[in-house]
């Protein structure tokens, strides 16, 4: 036992979030054996960033740095996975059509894996969490903006170049919120953090709606007809019937799940209705390092 | 060159429409060899309808019914492809779970394929038409409703259980219009023949715009925004970036193709928006009876 634990491959996972950077040593049965946070900070052009992130990968490696199986990064951005580039990343607004995994390779000679973080977060469901055996479901990153990590037939669909999977910003509301993207309406300005109303955030709400506050209970029902709507209406443009749900608000489920299995069951027809399933994560924030790390194992990620 | 032609198969191609019944002998190399239509009548009872559908098959087949290769079925509803059952049918509301297969399979000893009409234009438009050489695009039928043939990977996609592709009822406006489906806000609400004021048609409206009529005019361009808030959310989350438009409203395209894409660009983010396609089909109303021949020849609707 002793000489084949020492012999698992591990490998290094890295998720970019808005304001933390967190990178973790993970083996090839899915333990994560060290793990390291540490703030994003002021200073985002990419080539400090990449610096810092290489110094937080060695630190969090150790000894174990040449010995390990690959890097996967997970970055919160539209990222074209051929190319290893991300176009746009909304809480680094300086960054465009940045090189990621080229800079980071300059730093590694191992593999990197890079993908945007909602694959990340349903590669490590599919490997480890909630939808381990599903074929086919979608992951839906909910924090700022709402992520979509969608799998079919076992592996992440990216469509004709890459892009798929923005399913926060489906338009639920032909002349509703506007949206940072440009467009109004979308579904993540109504089923997101940005909905919290302004002087309270997503966590207050949680709380005050788990010591019961009428107030608060109250949003959280109508933020889940709002999921609900565009869960809907994933179910019912591609036919998968399983929906994982991650990021910092999922926490806050037991009091939107009710409204939003309504919902869907308002909106949807009986046949498919009845099939819908709505499951939230069962990794939370280790989930994008799990699948960062499976896709360096397993290559889920590297067939466009 | 004769010889190759006598031995060349040919198949049976049945379209349903919500008041045609269009049967064709299609052959290998996609030419329909002959064609009839007739009135779909009052008496839709399904066991009277698929009598009176086989009979228009012997009809159409003539001496070849000994020799043909199966008979392809297309069915405007929302269809259990495995099964071979229809469960509703919009313009057929006494129909529920159909064995449509089974029924069609007491008359004739030829293999049958069975699918919903928007997944035969797909396979159609794919085989012969504006999709060729597409391996992942959309069909988008716009008639009373707006059906959906999702073509991935050079396949129908199906999703978990045949039901993808109604994107009809996806929702745009949250308390938008009620829809027969029990919903609001659907889609084909916006930009279907739904959409068409009381009173004129949509036949109409494509003549009065021909000769410039100025508030049929408004009509397209309106009718084109709806037509691309859809078209937009379907590219954003599935990342497919060819939509070919079929259906009798099609045909009004030069009235409405400019405020769709126009619609598409913004609300897309730009590297999606500037590859987005909509082609109207190439194909009008033989697309389904090509699908449905094609289905045969080639088993492309075969495959869950």
């Amino acid at each position: 036992m002793l000489v084949h634990r020492l012999n698992m491959r591990v490998a290094v996972a890295v998720d970019v979030g808005g304001t933390h950077l967190r990178v973790g040593l993970v083996n090839e049965s899915g333990q994560i054996v060290r793990k390291e946070k540490k703030e994003v900070g002021a200073n985002r052009r990419p080539k400090d960033f990449f610096q810092r992130m290489a110094g937080l990968i060695r630190e969090t490696a150790g000894e174990k740095i040449k010995e390990i199986a690959g890097i996967g990064l997970g970055l919160p951005g539209i990222c074209n996975f051929k190319e290893g580039v991300v176009h746009q990343l909304p809480h680094f607004p300086e960054w465009r059509d940045v090189p990621a995994a080229r800079l980071l390779a300059e730093d590694f000679s191992c593999p990197i894996v890079f993908d945007n973080d909602a694959n990340m977060a349903a590669v490590g469901e599919y490997w480890k969490g909630s939808a381990k055996g599903l074929n086919n479901f979608m992951m839906l990153t909910l924090g700022t903006g709402i992520g979509g990590g969608i799998f079919l037939d076992g592996k992440i669909w990216r469509g004709d170049e890459g892009f798929a999977g923005e399913v926060g910003h489906m338009t639920i509301e032909a002349d509703g919120r506007s949206c940072a993207c440009g467009s109004r309406g979308c579904w993540e300005t109504y089923a997101a953090s940005q909905a919290v109303p302004k002087g309270t955030t997503a966590e207050t709400l949680a709380k005050a709606a788990d010591g019961g506050d009428s107030k608060a209970l109250a949003f959280w029902r109508e933020y889940g007809i709002y999921l609900g709507i565009g869960i809907g209406n994933l179910a019912k443009i591609t036919g998968v019937e399983n929906y994982c749900l991650g990021g910092s608000i999922a926490k806050a489920h037991p009091h939107f799940m009710e409204s939003c299995r309504e919902e869907i069951k308002k909106r949807t027809y009986p046949r498919l209705a009845q099939k819908v399933k709505v499951l939230p994560s069962a990794l939370g924030e280790d989930g994008n390092l799990l699948g960062a790390a499976s896709s360096v194992f397993h290559e889920v990620s590297a067939s466009l």
